[in-house]
Formats: C-alpha cells, structure tokens, sequence
C-alpha cells in the first residue's frame, strides 16, 4: 500500500462526512406538471465539493408537512436545502413557515428593496405591493442576493446546521447556490480536499469508451474514481480524487489525464466543463476564421448553439436557414437539377449548401444540413432520421450521412452537434496538413 | 352558501382522499447522475385518476434508510409506490428489505421464472443464476408481471394499505404501471372526481396577474383551487376541482375558465397543455398564413422555436440570421443609413428586417429581432438586454422594445417567447379588423 493510500486512510478516520439534504415545496412536482431537475443540478454540484446527499424529499405547499419535513431532515442531514414555494402569490408560504419554525418575526430588508425595486424598473414596470412583501424576510436569516428574481433566498443556521431556502425558478436558484450558497457551504463546513477533472469526449458511445479505457481504470489508484456521463451528442470522463495533500493529488489527477490523452485522442474535444459549441468556438478564434451556416432540419438550433457563445459574434457571421426548397434555390443558389435528380435529403445537396453559403457570406467555413427530423416526412429509402451534414472550406467539402432514430428534437439535437464535431475534426486536422 | 358547496361537504364527509407516496431508491438520483423523470411521470397518472401525491422521497440504497422512509411514509399515505433497487447486482436490496418488512420469506415464482428466461432467450443468452435469483419472491406478495425487464414488481397489503414495488427502468415502470398497478389501485380504492384545467397566460408577470384574478379567485367555490405554474416565458393557471358529480364538477370548472376567457382575455394563448409555438402555429395554419424570420440578436433560436413543432413546415419558409451587420445589409437589403443614424438595435433597423424578409421569402408574415444579448456589448444608451422585435404582415409593421435583465440565454429565451406573443397578439387583432 503507497504512502498516498495510507494517508488517505487516516485522512478517511478523522474526516466526518458532511450530509445535505434536498426538500422541493410545491404540488406542480407531485402532480407531476414539472420534472424535478433542480434537485439534480444540486446533487451534482453539493457532489463536486464533497458534500453527500443523502435524501431528496419533495413536498405540497402545506404548513404542517414542510415542518414536518424539517424536523426529520434536522435528524439525518448537517445542511438542509429547501426550493420553491417563494413566489409573490398567496398560495407560496414558505417563508411564513420558515419565520414560525426559526421563532423570528418578518422585517423589511432594504438592500431586498432596491433589488426588487430595479427589477422591476428595468422592466418598466411599477412595483406592485406584493412584491414589496417579497423584501420582508425573517430578521435572524442571511438574506441571498436573488439577482435574476424578486424572491431573495434565507440563510439559517441552527444547532450546527445550516438551512437554506431559495426560489424554486431554476436559474434564479442556480446563480444563488454558485454565486453564494456553495461556497458558503464549503467555508462552513470542513470538506475534504476533493479534486475533479473532466474530460469531455464526442463521436463514441458509451460501450465503446468504456472497452479502451478498461485497463487504465482498472490501473487508477483507488483514492481515484472515474465516472462516465453520458448526455446528448457525448459522454464525459469525470475523474474524482480524494486525499489530504491538495497539490500532490492535482499532481497525480493531471498525469492520469495525460494517459487518457494517449489512449483516446481523437474523441476527446475539451478538458473541464466546456461545451462543444465553446470548444469550436475557441478553435475558429484561434485560428482566426469566420463561419457561417445553412440549415434545414435543424431548423436554426445549429446557429442557436453557436451563438449561444458569448462572442460568437467574433467568427459567427449568420444563416441562411432553407427549410423551403425555394428558399434552397433562390437563397443558397442550390441547383433545381440537383434538388430534381438527388433531392433535398441528399450528399449533393447539402455540399452545395454549404459551398454556396461560404460564398455568399464570404467566410472561411461553411457548413450546412438537411435531412429528415420527423415524426412525418420519411419514406422507405429515406426513413426519418436520415439526415446529410457538409462542411466546406477553401481546401474541400466533406459530406456525412447520418443515421438517427430518435424523435423530432432528439435528431435535430444529435445533428447540430456531429456537425460541431465536423467543424473541429476539420480543423484539428488541418492543422496537421 | 350554495347547494353545491352543501353537497361537496357533504361529499368530503364520506369521500376520503385517497394519498399516495413515491419512494425512489438510489444513489444515482441523489447524486444528480439522473434526472428522476419517473416520479413526476407517476405522480401525472395517479392525479389523473384522483389520486394525490403527498410526498415523492429520493434516498440511498441502504437497508435502514429503506425501513425508516416506509415507515414514514405509511404513517401519512395509503398508497405507497416504491422504484428501483430490483437489479440482480448485489447493491439492489430492496427485495430483501421488503421480504424482511413483510415478516416473510422468499419463495420460487414458477411464472416469473419463466418470463425471465423466456427474456433471455429471446437475447440469446443465458440465463445467470443472478438472474434466476429475481423468480424468488416474498411469499406475501402478489407478484407483477414484467414483460420488458427480468425483475418482477411486487404488490403488499398491510392494515388497508398497499405497498408497490416496481423497477426504476422507465419503460418497464411505466408498463407495469399502465398494465396492473392503476388499474388495481382504481379497483381497491374509492377514489373521488378530480378535474384539471390548465389556462395558459403569457405576457404578464405572476405578481400583475395575481393582482388583476384576486377578486375572482376568491370567489371561487371552496372545492375549486386555483394555483400559479410560472415558467420561462408565461404563466399557466391550474384550476383543480373535486366533486362527486363528474360531469357537474365538469360544467362548474368549465363557467369558472369562462370567467378568467372575461378576466384576461388579452394574456391567454391557450387552454390546455400547448405551448405558445404551438398555438402560434395552429393559428397560422388555422388562417393560412406563411411566416419568415430575420434574426440578430436570437441567433437561431426564434426560428428553432417555431420548427420544433412537427408540421411546421406547412407555415415556415425560412430565416436569414443577420448576425452581422453586412449580412443585414446584403441579405436583408438593410440600408447602411438606416444602420448609420439609428443603429443595429433600433425601431427602424428591426422594421426593415421584418418588412425585407417577408419580401424576400414571399410570405404573409415576417418579423425580427435585434438586440444586446449580453453578457457584453451593452452601452449607457442601450444596456444589455435591450431588445427591438417587429412584426410585419401586408397591412402593417410594428414594433416593440423589450429590456430584460437576464443573462444571455434568458434574454434569447425570453425576446423569442415575446415574438411569438407578438405574432399571436397580431393575429388574434387580425380577425377583428
């Protein structure tokens, strides 16, 4: 057993686990009108920094269960995160409840007041008195900043442990838990010293991955986990590391991660939690090139993702989006013969739109799609998700055909990101020529 | 007070609502590595047949924690679902749990086994001894078929309470749920009339839209409850009604959704669970119409909207996404003065985009968007999130200036959702001209 093992183990004797446990208010997720993803988000992030989620308890918008609910969450857990029910409306009580349980009274919190106020100033809006409610918070919690909302989250701590209550809007809470409420967490809470590295792969399926890669995990030291995440169009490589020596693990994480870039080079397109569409992004800056793309099935969403990049606008100059064969013709100049001969799902097609669209938008790349989303439109040679995507540059055109089976959404998803994919296998390789 | 309200206390006398409690066993959830779409799922179905789901609890695959949360959960529910932990791999244990629970012991089931090993050979494989360990089953248990997966649920009784195990795989859930569970539940229960009514809002904020339904919401009968379901871009009203009558519960919750048709006629787009690109695109095809898009500021996304409805292609010809300024001019024949003394993010240069694309494509409608998506390129007179869209149809051109205060794919969100409510609030105006 190596030094680092042991001192992982004597590390492990001392460290107290710290427990969090999620409880959602509100009857849209027993009813089952929205899915409960904000409790992931959280589990994901309290995970990372080595917190333990040990329970996820939703419940209705009623007094007696949210304390009901507190009081054996204060049993199991050391942090106990409450989403939802804060809105302005009377049938939102959590902050009456939480007022009651913590044996405080409401008092106006004014740095609440001027948020709410230039909310709703910079939406052009008066102030209604409801929302003027919305500042009054228990005086013994730590207000939360709510920069994207009017409901303002509560910080409480009690017996060594710690409540807080946030807004169940997703991106209202998540702006909360990363701006303030994680790392609060981390500095109240001793955790362990804990270091992730991500890895993010595309273009090869779970299955596959995991056949390259068994005899590097099998060689990973056991204070070193990895874990497969899979999501649309990729699946990321999260390596999780444990031990009481921060630079030294960092040290031995990086080496584990050069391996990997020994083992499976060609799929790996970022290390860290970077997009796709960011990655791409960030080769066409370095390389100082512009693009632009013509769409059919997909609609838009490919322009979408990449203009989803703040500062896309340095290479992304526009679309042409076709999803009338006139449009084809008369926009992208997309020969009749070709559409009459080949049709609109075909190789021919879809490189003179990415061809024709490089030359009208006078950039470096063109790329392009058209193919079949679904539900309707297949036929027996072209069923739905039969789908063609191009790339075009001054060198060459490259054309892919793709097999999907999935729904309407799904295909055009998986489509935006293999041309993604596309743009970076081109580049990354033209650096080699 | 009226008869109907005498008639529904004394319904409330003798219907007692049935409740149900979902358990869902597994660190994956916890750990946020999946999102638990089954629960809501679940939770959607029991409603429908007037079941209410009281609490949904995600916990930990381990034995005392599976033993503490039934125990709670029978002191509040008399339903209880419980998902995951069925798999032959060693770290499922929820069937030991149970048969520990139950005070009984496992016992060969001949029919499942024979499904289990029908399953494999229809895989051409096998079958393990893990495997045939999932035939064994608590002796007390009424067995569930499972005709998709090798773990068969398992149906309890116990002092007027019925306990459900089921496997977390989604499909074989919902089969096993579809098939046998709510049919059973139905038949064992007496369960009360419960009707939903969803009224979809857009364009007005919670706060305005609670202020403006106070006095009819309090009007409302005390077996009628009305509840606010924000979401990005609108607000759904949820009217949930109970009786004993089902079509007099019917005919009341239909007068109180013509009420609210008087209250706000202006803010809702639809009734029912459609989405706003959907009722935008049922009253396009409804009217004949053809709509084109020119983008800056949404990049795609306004045109991904309106083409994730399947059929759309029936009303949608195409975009150009202008995302630089020569592309507007070249493309969109934008001119340069109008760019020079007004701007990008301007009344004039909106108006143009919309008017030329509708030229261009030849369609009865076109609009457009530009703006400051953020997070840079904000100015003192123009900040980020300032927003122009415009509309343009053969008899008129307007347009409108939105200011958000979101982040970038809040504000390209939000500028999509407020083009569509446009199109909407022009086409509905249409009509009466």
């Amino acid at each position: 057993m190596s030094l680092t093992d042991l001192r992982i183990n004597q590390t492990k004797i001392y460290m107290k686990a710290v427990i969090a446990e999620i409880i959602t208010i509100g009857d849209e997720i027993l009813f089952g009108q929205i899915v409960d993803t904000n409790s992931a988000w959280m589990g994901t992030e309290l995970t990372k920094i080595g917190i333990r989620v040990k329970q996820i308890t939703s419940i209705s918008d009623s007094a007696e269960h949210i304390i009901k609910a507190l009081d054996d969450a204060k049993t199991r857990a050391d942090i106990i995160l409450i989403t939802g029910g804060l809105g302005p409306t009377k049938d939102d009580l959590t902050k009456m409840v939480l007022t009651g349980y913590f044996k405080t009274k409401l008092k106006l919190h004014e740095p609440s007041l001027t948020d709410v106020t230039e909310i709703f100033k910079a939406r052009g809006r008066e102030l209604t008195e409801l929302n003027r409610q919305q500042a009054f918070l228990p005086e013994t919690c730590t207000p939360i900043r709510n920069v994207l909302g009017t409901a303002p989250g509560m910080w409480f701590e009690q017996d060594e442990k710690v409540f807080v209550s946030m807004p169940g809007v997703p991106f209202e809470m998540k702006r909360m838990m990363t701006a303030t409420v994680l790392p609060q967490l981390k500095a109240y809470f001793k955790t362990p010293e804990i270091i992730h590295k991500v890895v993010q792969t595309v273009g090869i399926p779970e299955s596959m991955l995991s056949d390259k890669l068994e005899a590097w995990e099998k060689s990973l030291p056991q204070h070193i986990k990895l874990a497969y995440l899979p999501h649309l169009g990729g699946v990321r490589l999260r390596l999780t590391g444990q031990g009481s020596d921060a630079a030294q693990l960092e040290q031995e994480m990086q080496a584990e991660v050069e391996k990997l870039l020994q083992i499976i080079p060609d799929y790996i397109f970022a290390l860290g939690e970077i997009s796709l569409e960011e990655a791409v992004g960030q080769l066409l800056k370095a390389r100082g090139f512009t693009i632009a793309t013509a769409e059919s099935c997909t609609g838009g969403y490919l322009a979408h993702k990449i203009t989803s990049i703040s500062g896309s606008s340095d290479y992304y100059q526009g679309s042409i989006i076709a999803y009338h064969n006139e449009v084809k013709i008369r926009e992208l100049n997309v020969k009749t013969e070709t559409l009459q001969q080949h049709g609109a799902v075909s190789e021919a097609t879809v490189k003179e739109m990415a061809e024709n669209v490089r030359q009208k938008f006078n950039t470096d790349i063109g790329v392009a799609t058209s193919g079949i989303a679904g539900p309707g439109g297949g036929t027996p040679a072209k069923p739905v998700g039969t789908i063609w995507i191009a790339y075009a540059d001054k060198a060459r055109t490259v054309a892919k055909l793709l097999n999907f089976n999935k729904d309407r959404l799904l295909n055009i998803e998986y489509t935006a990101m293999a041309v993604l994919n596309l743009v970076r296998q081109s580049l990354t390789s033209t650096v080699e020529e």
